[in-house]
């Protein structure tokens, strides 16, 4: 693991505040002492600190973090936790419990990325990771974007000078990360929750991937290469939805395109097509939230002369067809306001 | 079914002769009779063609050619029947016996469809095939092109007039043609190789596909979904790739472009550049054969100034870098030929 590991992290930032997120898992155990051993061999003048959330979802939650804290001490650098009762969280903004979690931990990494103004974030999502999030997207009928699954390197946020990377995700087993904790002699922690079947990510970790390994033995890499595959597929469809969008956008319009030529969106290729709309959308609107497939279709519908003139879209959204130009009116919402 | 099926049939040509792939089954025994239906109904005027293919796989395919010779002249219709022992086939070439199946059906159909100058030709397969054809392409870590599945409308072979449709791929579910046969009091066959799990399409129809479900009810249509977006996809950057390879192109070389400029490639998104050098060995070599994402990895190397100069691909395939163009030679390999 750290030979691999050393490869992938030393072209990083040779100096810099970086940010490794341990649950106490072997996996992020695991990525910590690689990136301990690199800081001690001068390898990496890195300043190593481990952000720890504490997601209050079990009652041994506090130990793990307990856990944690000693760990990083024993090994020298710096630890910052926080503790955020998840399930209250997501009662309260009547959210999906694993994408508040997900949320919490992510604005958790933000705030210690920002107080102690690091560059890098690390996670250590693996491969198995990878293979999981793949076959959950496709049990959702997702895009390329979404097929695409984990993202190695992207920036923490939009716009973020910081940049999240997962140097485990396009090559290291899980497996592999129990072996070397073990090698170095550590104990690493062991999340129950990791056992309950009522969990979609857990039921397919421990039945569906099985099942599909007794068809192909190398199912996770083989994943993993599709992911990959879709990833850069995406990328390049992306820039060609941005250039599409330029093209058909009102030049005489400064900042983002409010109105777009009809003509030029129907002659481009429905792939294409459908991002660009996306696009268009989410630059006007600041956010995606409550658009499905459907509303995006019904979009696509107005560039035919033949269909209806105006599309209702949730969130006060109007998009509208006015002579040879597809235009948007948002109606703001008063209550609660927007979520970006 | 015949409801939709006859929306999806009605806008193919009215006047034709239609070729039906009918193994026996309720997918291909229900897609006959509603296009029996429609032509009775004189809603369509096809003439339609029956051709079966006796695979010998089973002692009793012979029973199956001649239940559905006999179904095919109480309708009133042409029958074409052919036998070939696959198994047999499959050994002399050293090819996996399902793969060589298919191969030896769809030269079936283009032979009968240029018999009878047949426009169209019309497969049964429904949206499970559809799921199961995307899964069995996931657990290999395909790319879109192979994840997008099976094509609803495509040319019987390269550049063939003769169109090939499966007008139930994208909504039909298997147990949807089974209760139309029953609908229509008539019996269809089962073919016992569809139980031995043996065979990868038959674990991913009964184990892989029941368990998915049991995490999305509606995995068989969000399979579908996925699917379908890929397939706008996979056509959207096979158009960019064609683009890129006549701007790579040397302008003064007519017909096949031979060589490619190498900035022109090296700028280009790499999803959009490997399919653009996958499209340049095809019409160089005239196939892919044996050449595998190593291959394609190994040629996009070379267009790293400081990488070697020279790939040796099997079948004889050579590129090699010159000044600023990526060139190609081809050693013909005498024993055997090239198999298109």
């Amino acid at each position: 693991l750290d030979k691999e590991l050393h490869r992938l992290l030393i072209p990083l930032d040779k100096e810099a505040t970086v940010i490794v997120a341990v649950s106490g898992g072997a996996d992020s155990t695991a990525l910590l002492l690689a990136c301990d051993e690199l800081v001690l061999a001068s390898r990496l003048n890195w300043r190593l600190v481990v952000a720890h959330l504490d997601h209050r979802l079990r009652t041994s939650s506090k130990d793990d973090a307990a856990w944690v804290v000693q760990l990083v001490n024993k090994l020298g650098h710096e630890a910052i936790t926080r503790a955020v009762n998840v399930r209250k969280l997501a009662k309260e903004k009547a959210d999906n419990l694993e994408q508040c979690a997900r949320r919490a931990r992510y604005e958790f990494f933000a705030d210690v990325a920002d107080e102690t103004r690091a560059s890098l974030v690390l996670t250590a999502h693996t491969l198995d990771d990878q293979a999981e999030t793949v076959l959950l997207r496709l049990l959702r009928g997702s895009a390329a974007e979404g097929l695409a699954g984990i993202e190695p390197v992207r920036p923490l946020s939009e716009n973020s000078d910081v940049l999240l990377v997962r140097p485990l995700v396009s090559w290291a087993r899980r497996a592999d990360t129990e072996r070397y904790c073990r090698l170095k002699h550590l104990d690493f922690r062991t999340d129950e929750m990791n056992e309950d079947q009522r969990l979609a990510r857990i039921k397919v970790r421990k039945q569906l991937l099985p099942l599909m390994q007794s068809l192909n033995n190398r199912v996770v890499e083989a994943l993993g290469r599709s992911a990959a595959l879709l990833r850069e597929d995406a990328a390049a469809l992306a820039s060609e939805a941005e250039r599409l969008l330029k093209k058909a956008s009102d030049s005489h319009h400064k900042g983002r395109p409010n109105k777009l030529e009809i003509e030029v969106l129907a002659a481009a290729p429905p792939a294409i097509r459908r991002r660009a709309l996306r696009q268009w959308l989410l630059q006007n609107v600041g956010n995606l939230r409550r658009l499905e497939m459907v509303h995006f279709l019904a979009v696509e519908k107005l560039l035919q002369k033949k269909s209806g003139r105006t599309v209702e879209l949730p969130n006060g959204i109007r998009v509208f067809r006015q002579r040879d130009w597809l235009q948007l009116s948002v109606k703001r919402v008063e209550k609660g306001g927007f979520d970006l």
